[in-house]
């Protein structure tokens, strides 16, 4: 099973307090970048692979989804969800990733944001959502980038020449990586870009657009502190179609 | 027109000193890995796009291709090329791959190692070669990883871990790098790995494969000086088929 970091106490509540967690979608500076990937949602069949507090699962809704199936491993996190909710096409389930099992055929997109790089089965799980897919549905998805993921010691340093550059190393060897982010001891899965393109292919899924996000102009000019985050990105976004559509 | 560094008396002398110039694509570590990539050339018309001294034109007409034209801007190296080949299949032509006009719907395979990081218009190149290609051809080609590429001072550093790690930074702003690599200022063009992938996609090519070089088990058993390599892709390999086929 996934380790459940999200019900540990400093970890939830650190994470409650991220402006992603405050103030839902607008506070996730991707958002805008992950949200131009996604097919049109009205009348669909929506599944949320990791949904948190339930704030994708809401904003389909609201775009006239179907149906929204949010999953996620924290019970603390879908009892707020759920509080947050009133909308009888929204259900939430807690689902622990590594042994998730879908409809087959029953949905029309399936998104993730955020999640997949603390699956260590992740073919298994992108098998599953590709039979979980009408042919033609799309799988639309957000990972911690490789780069970010990658180092044993992640954390920028100062170079000779004076400026930041992000110590990379490890890059080419896939495995779990222990990292210390709102608490002690969070494990990911480190999987290089191929290791996320060749998986989503080898399923018979057909890669559609990749995104490496990093803020834009108007980002920076918002946050001037955000300007280091285009010397390597942090966010790796990918859209996929089940092929047969 | 691109910069011409292959005809610069150091730089070509540096260039045909390494082991790839002297013992072909088995002295390309990357080779077995592109090769694993390609489709079956036996009676299929075949293109390679920086074809250098023609090591892959031969190895294709070897493996039965029915036809095989090599382009490369270098002057020095074609005639090295025509030297070496005794073949009446194979064909090498002067051209500046920013300008390259090709026959359309002519070619089932195009092939290109190690050139296209030179290329400042790459969105026109791919879309000519998928033009060229007949539906269900193939385009495989390497570059170097941007990864590689992108760093203001490319060069490991010492971490106050004591390790050596690679200084990334710059990787999100595309454009020119000039670096120094057999003679001073050879200008390599930046893109990202969602640079490439996406002007793959814009183009009507469907992509197959992605890998990420750096050397396995066995060549660092031969080379061990090689080790470091795994900490960085060096190589960005690629797979792509025009749809329709």
């Amino acid at each position: 099973m996934t380790q459940n970091i999200y019900d540990d106490e400093s970890f939830f509540r650190g994470y409650s307090a991220l402006p992603r967690s405050v103030q839902g979608l607008e506070g996730a500076p991707e958002w805008p970048t992950l949200q131009a990937m996604l097919p049109p949602v009205q009348d669909r069949r929506v599944i949320d692979l990791g949904c948190g507090f339930g704030w994708f699962c809401r904003w389909a809704a609201a775009q006239g989804a179907a149906q929204v199936a949010g999953f996620d491993v924290s019970e603390r996190m879908l009892e707020r969800a759920r509080q947050e909710t009133q909308d009888a096409r929204i259900c939430y389930s807690r689902a622990d990733l590594e042994a998730l099992s879908l409809s087959p055929g029953a949905w029309d997109l399936a998104y993730s944001s955020l999640a997949l790089h603390y699956i260590a089965g992740l073919p298994r799980l992108l098998g599953e959502i590709h039979r979980a897919l009408v042919p033609g549905g799309a799988l639309v998805f957000s990972v911690e980038h490789p780069i970010y993921t990658a180092p044993r010691q992640p954390g920028w340093v100062k170079h000779s020449s004076g400026r930041p550059v992000w110590p990379l190393d490890g890059y080419l060897d896939e495995g779990a990586r222990s990292t210390d982010w709102l608490a002690k001891g969070v494990i990911k899965q480190h999987r290089t870009v191929a290791g996320y393109v060749n998986a989503l292919l080898a399923c018979g899924f057909s890669l559609q657009r990749i995104e490496e996000w990093g803020p834009d102009a108007a980002q920076i000019a918002a946050h001037p502190e955000w300007a280091q985050e285009r010397e390597r990105p942090m966010f790796l976004l990918m859209a996929a179609v089940r092929q047969g559509g």
